[in-house]
């Protein structure tokens, strides 16, 4: 039987609404843990947290047990002259665990909307100071989101190009590809030769520059490309030399995916603003922030009719519930420690991946830092050529490991491993081998 | 004492944070049908529903309820691929009540994601039809949200103008202002002779145009200019006939704000794009949705090797909880026949400010409509000449509302009524008293 996506009421987000021609929608009724489960009884592990959300299991009692607690004082207050007490904790609690030197907090609803708070904040910055610097700069393998202006430094042209003619235009630059590098380099014996393209642009460039964008240590929607540390403290100290700011896209990173709090803290530094989202709730509700500095916010500072106000807002700027869902995650990061007892877990995904998959005839690379482990599959080992995007075998694998019960949804040709942190050993070796399975079916021995 | 906002940590939106030098920000720690009470044991009628989300009271029970129970089923789910019951459910009870031919819903987080969706959809909608459109047009008076994208159609110039160097230029028409209208008419007697505006610029430009946008029946952060509907209808007919689309942003009027489920009905039009949010959850949390029609949705229908699909997507598209308070919302509007019961308050509110206001020596005009009620103060009844605005007069209001217990922000000179419907007859009463005394106090006898 062929289903009919053209009747379907509900158009779903990056999707092919044909495919669902062949493969119906599934119907999730239940979270638990790292478990969905379906109205047909089949269960799935969310071997990716639900797009890079839910970090602490569905359905985590603590945290259902904050949101009740604060719908029954306060759901929700305009934020414009007015604050409360959600908000005042968990701002504390973010300044106290982020980069030193960040020490202001502004909320926004998505993390789309944080990245366009920062290139506005940036750019207003120095149009308070007199300068026009009306251009940012993104990776070729950079995602930030994808309202217009976060649209328009996502260097993964799948979801860019098709609106180029109504977007302004940023400059591009060629990113890290550790895997295919292009110096001949490996990441342990390189001296990111690759931040020579970087380097160009911004000396080349360095009065119109506002801002570079960055995804740190991970090029997340790019394919997981994962780079060193080094990059970014060149970057930092580039940036502060040509007076351009850093924005840290921590948004897909953040909250220990990395296996540090925040990915910043591999390379020791501190950019001029931190987006946060995805995590930040825990995966229940949108909600982000964009955590910046003092100078930053000295410069908007001013009488009102100097007419230099941040005016940026958004109706639900600092919801209550969200804001009380994010402070208890904080606080069960705290508490249970959370960074220390996700590193044998951590190792376990690590080390079974590669068991299974780096001998394997089309694993190009297994590439791996803390909760993050991604398997980029190729045609050909050894040229890495990669397989014709037509074909979509990965996405042939995600439908094959959806019928095994895992919920491991492709990009491209990469698989990756993003799991909520409560998944246990036994858990991660299942759900490795069964990404090992439906990738053998799909491409054979 | 003065107090010293620069070692404040959260940087509130739409504010000048220097402000709080005199006014300190008012921490609320509860909220109860219409009324937020501050830790200082105040409490304050919320008339403009926490920036118009607000729309059944603070803490209702029945959404408070219905939160709780969505959260111990499940609190999220990656929405590509997968589906759960709050979000058919909406859906479908969206779909009932919306203008005919609306009949798919995309799901966003925000107001302003909502708009960037809209304006994705239409262009991408020629540009997989072979045609390049990428103007969009906008009304002087109207706003959209503040995104880039929603900034580059925002009218409001207190908003936009900072950013143009980072935005695409639009096109710019100047709306309806029947206040002060230019051919000299009232809203009883006119033609909408304002329409050749619109006109002119739709033919002359028609084969870039991609859209209009526009606020239907009231321009509400434009200072609640209110037009009639005759001028939408137009608009609706002459897109039609020049291959335009029509996105109608019910953001702020929608869900019975201005008496009718939505105000496109007041027209009896069906736009191509419906955008909602703010208080499609009953004011609990960020959820937006476009609805669309078969059309355009078929034109991003097709083999995925076509890349036609609409790739826009945020983490937390369609929210089970977002999606089961709207749900239990829209249950409420019907269990409680909510448009006719709110009728005679409405009523009520209009004629008290009418009795109150419109002899008063500042008062320019009191328009009204359905649940909104506004007052636009002026130096000169006769010539309308506006106060200047660097006197901050309406922002004075406010300040002193507050003392008296009614949060009643102001835009510019303009002071307005947007109260929850839950409000009685005996508050509304209260709530216009305070406002008259509180533009008295400031603005003379
Ligand atoms: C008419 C209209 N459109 C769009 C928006 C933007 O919505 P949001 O603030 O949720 O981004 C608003 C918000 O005030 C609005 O009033
Ligand atoms: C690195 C990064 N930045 C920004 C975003 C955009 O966030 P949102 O989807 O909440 O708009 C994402 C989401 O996938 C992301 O991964």
């Amino acid at each position: 039987m062929k289903f009919n996506p053209r009747n379907y009421l509900i158009w779903h987000p990056c999707t092919q609404m044909k495919d669902h021609e062949e493969y119906p929608l599934i119907k999730i009724v239940k979270g638990e843990g790292v478990y969905l489960y379906d109205d047909k009884g089949n269960r799935y592990i969310d071997a990716i947290s639900s797009w890079w959300v839910n970090i602490l299991g569905h359905s985590n009692e603590r945290l259902n047990e904050a949101l009740k607690r604060q719908v029954d004082r306060l759901e929700h207050v305009i934020f414009a002259n007015f604050v409360h007490e959600p908000a005042l904790k968990l701002t504390d609690k973010l300044l106290r665990i982020a980069p030193k030197g960040l020490s202001k907090v502004f909320f926004a609803d998505n993390g789309s909307s944080a990245i366009e708070v920062a290139m506005k904040m940036s750019f207003g910055y120095f149009k308070n100071k007199g300068k026009i610097k009306n251009k940012f700069v993104y990776l070729d393998c950079g995602y930030h989101g994808e309202t217009l202006g976060a649209l328009s430094v996502c260097g993964e042209e799948l979801y860019s190009q098709m609106y180029k003619e109504i977007m302004i235009e940023n400059i591009k630059v060629k990113g890290p590809d550790c895997f295919r590098c292009p110096f001949g380099k490996t990441r342990e014996n390189c001296n990111v030769e690759c931040f020579s393209f970087m380097e160009e642009a911004l000396v080349r460039n360095k009065d119109t520059i506002s801002a570079v964008l960055i995804e740190p240590i991970v090029n997340c929607a790019g394919g997981f490309k994962i780079y060193p540390p080094i990059y970014l403290k060149k970057l930092r100290d580039l940036t502060q030399e040509l007076d351009i700011h850093l924005i840290a896209d921590e948004i897909a990173v953040g909250f220990g995916r990395t296996g540090k709090m925040f990915a910043c803290e591999h390379a020791g530094i501190t950019p001029d603003f931190m987006c946060l989202s995805k995590g930040l709730t825990g995966g229940y509700m949108p909600l982000s922030v964009v955590l910046t500095n003092d100078e930053i916010y000295d410069t908007f500072y001013g009488d009102y009719v100097s007419l230099k106000a941040f005016l940026h807002s958004h109706s639900y700027t600092g919801n209550p519930l969200g804001c009380a869902l994010a402070s208890e995650v904080l606080d069960i990061f705290e508490e249970d420690d959370l960074l220390n007892k996700n590193r044998s877990k951590q190792d376990r995904l690590k080390n079974r991946v590669i068991e299974k998959f780096s001998n394997y005839k089309y694993c190009g690379e297994v590439r791996s830092i803390g909760f993050i482990t991604a398997v980029e599959l190729v045609k050909d080992k050894i040229t890495k050529e990669p397989f014709n995007w037509k074909e979509r075998l990965g996405f042939k694998i995600y439908r094959n490991a959806l019928k095994k019960g895992a919920l491991l949804r492709n990009l491209g040709d990469v698989i990756y491993f993003m799991p909520p942190y409560v998944i246990t050993k036994k858990q991660i070796d299942e759900l490795v081998n069964i990404a090992f399975d439906s990738v053998v079916e799909v491409l054979g021995e």
